[in-house]
């Protein structure tokens, strides 16, 4: 039995490319006292990724060259010798970009219980991207019912499913995607209650038009143009949540643009950095809203899933390019 | 009787001088039912008067041409026909750069009732700069025991408040002035753990040795380079309260500066606009708390006088240019 792992091969600068990772094959371990075996199914493709290749400050290490990419996967455990996993069990964690893996069952991040909905979930609506929309709308954004939200990459995996819990919140949503297809799903699949392109239209006049109260929460994952659009439209008391920086490619030297102070003074708003991380002990209350509201068909998931390992290295430069089309999820 | 007014002449861009100013002389007029009669002591002199004079979008409307500039002041009521004041009450409010003044009693502020403590308190320490001072400092920037409290503008009415009361609450504090003089002050008059002379060091340098464990609170001031260096020195959820905007001379096109998104986002920190006025019904809460800290000794204060309505037009510019060694107060 081999271990195909894709593992970081050469340093990025920005965003990485099919390039900067090769395959490998090793042989699978053997799992000792109080570990476990997972033959992984489905790796996740995160921007958060972008990040841990990068050799630059950030909230954890960076991924080290020759080691398999860092990486949300899912899968069954084939063996165990840990008593709270059992052969059979499907776990979900940071386990990397590889087929199989022999683990501390402590670096298991949980068993998926929800085997009625897709496996895949796990990695998005119920995973990193859910749990993210579902605090960073609640908590950081304090969202209430009433207020208008706006949401950049607004058809993303985490976009997607701001602009849903917000209208099940009762609050007014306005999208912000690329593309008049992004801007359909916006409408039809996802619920918005506007969609604006960014590439096609003017998006301050847009907002004008669709947030005539202005924009009490913002929720973020570009930092660029759109973003500085935004700010030229918030309500007092706005709350802008920053969870991603798409529209920016290089952190260093830091990127130039216009100061929010003023906009923020003026509007006695706040402007937060979020990352779910800091929520690790309360993903299980943001699963439990998000797996009912999926039952109850209230939220609407897109999948964009690669088949095979060697689809992996370009993912993460095809989800800066804007190129996937739903959650993108590699299938090994 | 004559009351002098100085009104604004001409509408300024940026920091209104002295040429945008000039000083009639009208006759007083007699309250009628309802109404007072003050005769004003001392007028105040605040950074938020360059965005009363300018006619851009803020947070109240622009002061028009011809009328007396709008600014806090302090004076004895000398007539009244409203039964909550009586003749040789101390009166406060946004009664304007005049030397006496007819208004209805909704239109003043409070009746100043530290008269222990110097009448002119009432326009700095125990009024807009003092209550400023401690709702910033403990409700948006929440300072705590502990925490490491970094003051723009730190020798200024504002900052040296900030300050004080950050030191009263167990935090460290770390000032940052412009010019040995500014710096003293900070360190043997205002209490400050650290100073930093932002003319002569390299802020982020200097910000680096005297917080080693990062920077929790930053009351900001500036808005400029001074913050620019702050931001590279947050510590994990740190907290920005932006007061107000004295680096930036132009607010229209916005200034440009480095994008502050990742580092919020990295150090999950919150930057957050403070405007006093939201606060309004708060006010007497810090006013207590600051006038017994006055009466202990606890907090010490500086006042710049300036003698006569004649010193008023260039005071706003003086402000701006820091040539002010305290609270700037025209005594009339």
């Amino acid at each position: 039995m081999r271990n195909t792992q894709v593992i970081l091969s050469s340093r990025p600068v920005g965003v990485p490319g099919a390039e900067h990772f090769s395959l490998r094959e090793v042989p699978v371990g053997t799992p000792g006292e109080g570990q476990v075996l997972v033959r992984l199914t489905h790796w996740s493709v995160d921007p958060a990724m972008r990040g841990w290749a990068n050799d630059v400050p950030n909230y954890s290490p960076p991924v080290a060259i020759g080691d398999p990419m860092r990486a949300f996967a899912v899968g069954d455990v084939i063996a165990s010798r840990h008593p709270d996993y059992a052969e059979g069990d499907v776990v979900e964690g940071l386990l990397g970009w590889q087929t199989h893996v022999v683990v501390d069952a402590a670096a298991i991040a949980r068993k998926v219980t929800e085997t009625d909905l897709p496996r895949s979930y796990a990695l998005g609506i119920l995973g990193l991207n859910g749990t993210t929309a579902f605090f960073g709308l609640t908590e950081s954004c304090a969202a209430r019912s009433g207020d208008t939200v706006v949401v950049s990459t607004a058809a993303g995996a985490v976009g997607s499913a701001v602009g849903q819990i917000a209208k099940i919140l009762g609050c007014r949503t306005v999208g912000i995607a690329g593309g008049a297809e992004k801007v359909r799903q916006c409408r039809e699949e996802f619920g918005y209650d506007a969609a604006i392109d960014y590439r096609g239209e003017d998006v301050a006049a847009a907002l004008a038009r669709h947030c005539p109260k202005g924009v009490d929460c913002y929720f973020d994952n570009t930092c660029g143009p759109i973003s500085d659009a935004v700010m030229t439209r918030l309500a007092q008391g706005a709350r802008i949540t920053i969870c991603g920086t798409a529209a920016i490619t290089e952190w260093d030297p830091l990127p130039i643009g216009p100061r929010v102070h003023r906009q923020l003074l003026v509007a006695r708003a706040r402007m937060q950095g979020f990352l779910i991380f800091d929520y690790r002990d309360r993903l299980g209350e943001a699963r439990a809203a998000l797996a009912g509201w999926l039952r109850a068909g209230r939220i609407a998931v897109r999948e964009h899933v690669l088949e095979g390992p060697e689809a992996a290295p370009g993912a993460i430069a095809m989800l800066y390019r804007g190129e996937n089309t739903g959650k993108l999820i590699v299938a090994v």
